[in-house]
């Protein structure tokens, strides 16, 4: 392969020809590390409440380190539980409507342990086609029999439940779906998972903050504190913080803590992280309006992308190509509006999408450039 | 199973005959959150270097929040990459002799990401038996054909690779292993996998800032920067912070921006724990002598308890049963002093244990009272 040039090593010959291929179907993604000082419109990340810089979270933060230091020293089991761990698991129980929460350090790793502690030979696991990717490692972790569903297909969902030899299931769900924006069919799912004595697990990264003003998608339909309900949520978005944290019966958490590898085996969450997310739900308790602008934003941007309205924050616009994604981002960012370009495989379609995350915060001014600048990018490339 | 009671839910009566069997095999784990200003002596959390409450690291974690805010808003391909993240992988690249590095929010996700994405049906994964639980993870998600290894057997680590099929090939161990305290034979290993065409990937979570005056084992043995191997560090141990680098050379780091889930969908690690784990990594460079206490405090542990002395930081005390273990701990935390009490599935090899954790800067009469006291309950229970 190095074809008489000086000798190259083992990964470098392996690696190389991936990274070219990437280079020629226009995939190739690049990391841009961001100044703190850059005075772009944020449209592509997730921070929708605009509370990562709130000076309540922050100092909530600044405090939790100077008391308790920069890492929790350990596993949760071992030394890593602080007093701020059960606070801010139990606050947000409480505030969502269930028994009992249990923080991991990062939603990534809730999701894998959640699944991979109920599931196994004995447990069918059936999942929405969209689901996020650590819900599908999750699946391939999990060794259960896995059934993919058409995307928000309930009566697919019941057959599949129907027709199993499984003793236990367990259904997958977002309840905003993180890249395309819409909402899963939540009531309809719980009645079916119910009706086949299946645990229903949705995933409210998306949702948290944002929806059933800040409760999320499960406690604005009726069914958060159900005992086959399980929710998991993203500290890393609404939230402003780091991690996850998976909630329901005070019987799972007590699984989790004997079961779920990804939380027994990993560091516990940061102290700061886990006093930043605190304020920050302090903040959405005080002011349950806040959500509120973050819906007015999204059918903002909706309609002046002549695209479906969200069910969330998060605003989808399909593109023609990968390239053309990448293209209209730069554009944006040219003037002074950050945008997310989503191409395979992180979109369950396969269709590249600029992803616009409406932010709670933006001033009237703020949005109108945003609007212009997107729609102007969007001209260019089609 | 209700049997006449009140009727429970789902979720209830699935998992309360699981609860009651940990009860009754001694098993069941519990959470016991700490109070900030607890005195106890901490020889259970691998705070090693014993700098989680540093002042510069304390206040450098302080400076980030203030100014990148408390999350990092988004994955890191979106929003979620800051300088502070390019900075902290550079400058552990440089101290470790790797071309470059990779941050992901914690090591398990590392683990999983660099398994899985030089992972597939193209690679045989061979894993060493006593590899932490998320590269056992990795393993199970890789979708690559697996081999485990007896632990340390480089003959059999040999005899798997030649007998592959598979083009590519990864080995896998750990350079100091987290439960018993013991080394991989890593000079070995590098060569028959370098032999053999396949790549060597070395956790040094509990060698980066204990062994090779803070290296870790692999630059010790002069391995970094090879092309063919492969490093594992966590930032939560003795670097007293949170999240994990991948480090190797720079196609590699390119390589996983691409293709490892874990890390293109996970939001990204926070600024403040990027930045205090690059104090920490100043102070250690700064201090190459820190770590030289850990090993004299390691040594006299396992002298008092009558058991192999440490590779690193952790000594490995075995115990009789799962139960004794548990009365130990608790009998020395009665006396002021904080110990680990591993038991199955924790363990690698079923065997309870006591586990104890040398850290830098604990003071003659601590390391005395703490000696003192194990040994005490070490007699006890037996």
């Amino acid at each position: 392969m190095a074809d008489g040039a000086a000798p190259v090593g083992l990964l470098t010959q392996w690696l190389t020809p991936l990274a070219a291929g990437r280079d020629a179907r226009g995939l190739t993604r690049r990391l841009r590390p961001r100044a703190a000082g850059d005075d772009l419109i944020d449209l592509a990340g997730n921070d929708y409440l605009g509370l990562a810089r709130d000076p309540r979270v922050v100092e909530a933060a600044v405090a939790a380190v100077r008391e308790w230091g920069a890492g929790a020293t350990a596993s949760r089991l071992v030394t890593g539980t602080t007093t701020l761990h059960t606070e801010l698991e139990s606050s947000l129980a409480a505030f969502t409507g269930h028994a009992a929460g249990l923080a991991f350090s990062s939603g990534y790793l809730a999701n894998l342990g959640v699944v991979t502690a109920l599931g196994g030979a004995e447990t069918l696991v059936v999942s929405d086609a969209h689901v996020h990717a650590s819900l599908v490692d999750a699946c391939r972790l999990s060794r259960s029999r896995v059934e993919i569903v058409p995307h928000n297909d309930v009566e697919a969902v019941g057959k599949a439940l129907a027709n199993r030899n499984e003793p236990h299931a367990l259904v997958l769900a977002e309840s905003v779906y993180s890249v395309l924006g819409d909402a899963a069919p939540l009531t309809a799912l719980a009645a079916v998972a119910l009706e086949h004595d299946a645990v229903l697990l949705v995933d409210e990264a998306h949702g948290i903050g944002v929806t059933g003003h800040g409760r999320g998608g499960v406690a604005a339909a009726g069914l958060a504190g159900l005992d086959h309900v399980v929710v998991t949520v993203t500290l890393s978005k609404a939230l402003a913080s780091q991690g996850g944290v998976v909630l329901g019966p005070a019987v799972l958490r007590e699984h989790l803590v004997n079961r779920a590898r990804s939380f027994i085996f990993d560091t516990g969450l940061s102290p700061a992280a886990c006093a930043a997310a605190l304020a920050a739900l302090r903040i959405l308790t005080d002011e349950p309006t806040r959500p509120d602008s973050i819906h007015a934003t999204a059918r903002r941007l909706a309609d002046e992308c002549g695209v479906t309205p969200s069910a969330g924050a998060v605003v989808s616009v399909p593109m023609p190509g990968p390239r053309e994604t990448v293209r209209a981002a730069e554009l944006c960012l040219a003037n002074g509006v950050r945008v997310g370009s989503f191409r395979p495989p992180s979109v369950p379609d396969g269709i590249s999408r600029l992803r616009l995350t409406a932010r709670a915060g933006l001033t009237a001014d703020e949005l109108d450039h945003a609007c212009h600048t997107i729609t102007a990018a969007l001209q260019e490339v089609s």
